[in-house]
């Protein structure tokens, strides 16, 4: 039976036993040849030279029959202890494109089926600061007949992914709700958004604002 | 003499050992009930709710003599050992408001002051998977006269900060200039863009690009 996943207890992790990150002390020289030290964390899973991809997929009607809009997930993660509204994503597995993991997250985690990379974003690093972790973005196009259903996830066993479509118009003003959303019986500490997703609906709106001369 | 910041070495860092950042081991209980462990690493710096902010900078002309434009940095990280093409942006002092750090960090790193706060998006969290920092995007007017000057930065000892002034409209085409450009002789390993400020730019353009029917 479902019901709130929760943090139970968190403890030091000793940098000897930890499985899937690790942590590392830089010594580097800066701009003036001083040897400084840096502290960082990384992932222990890089395959390739990229640990994940997220998916900005572009939900269109053959038909104009809805407007342009995309799909984003709500997932509970346990570093944050809420439900994160992201955009779909995942590790890229051993010898996998970033747009083949790209396609494959998006059937797993939302059911849809691309049928075109629109667009590849460079290497981007997410936190760099504290973290090496990078990523690409992938945009890809899923073109729908007249309906917009919603169709059945694959997901993998343990994996809980609450699906959400919206108007690329309205994707700002949706998260801006998630961050006021009351809790409710499915969520125990309510919702955070993503930075990158909040990040592309800044943008995206930005340019409406502009266009609109209220920016 | 300004030379090539580079990373002399790498080791791992005990956690006990860790300053600015740690490991920590979650418990938790999935949607089905079912324990399970999760591997964080978290920032110990942080004083309030949030880490940091980071500042989009809305340069505008009294007078129209040049286009909305915005001030993006160039600064060495060692967790990448290259230099990362970033939103200004820093850690919130004790007592600190995220909009008061936002316009502190911009002048100190940009020398640009800001006349008024445009938006100040929700918390976010910048990689959920795997660390619990999170953020805030604060949206500042900076208000210029006709000519489009970069004034001096107020950096402190051991910042090296180099600023770019960039159309709204150019953004996204330059962030994916750095991503081929060749080493110059200040940079060593080149250049890679910050993951929130590209899907900023993404989400620029993709509005632009649907307004003109391209997407």
């Amino acid at each position: 039976m479902a019901q709130n996943p929760r943090v139970l207890s968190v403890t030091e992790l000793p940098t000897s036993e930890a499985r899937w990150i690790t942590l590392n002390k830089i010594k580097y020289a800066d701009a003036e040849g001083v040897e400084r030290l840096w502290e960082s964390a990384q992932r222990t899973t890089r395959r390739g030279s990229i640990d994940a991809v997220a998916v900005l997929a572009i939900l269109r009607s053959k038909t104009d029959a809805f407007p342009l809009s995309t799909v984003i997930i709500e997932q509970y993660r346990p570093p944050i202890d809420k439900f994160i509204i992201e955009l779909p994503a995942g590790l890229i597995d051993a010898g996998e494109t970033p747009e083949n993991a790209a396609i494959r997250e998006l059937k797993e985690e939302t059911g849809f089926v691309a049928d075109r990379v629109i667009q590849s974003s460079p290497v981007v690093v997410s936190d760099p600061g504290m973290t090496n972790a990078n990523m690409k973005l992938v945009v890809l196009n899923v073109t729908l007949d007249d309906k917009l259903e919603t169709p059945e996830q694959k997901l993998d066993t343990g994996e809980f992914i609450v699906t959400r479509v919206v108007e690329l118009a309205k994707l700002e003003e949706i998260l801006e709700e998630y961050d006021t959303k009351a809790s409710t019986s499915l969520t125990l500490g309510g919702f955070v958004v993503d930075a990158r997703l909040s990040h592309f609906a800044i943008g995206y709106q930005a340019a409406l604002k502009v266009a609109n001369g209220t920016f």
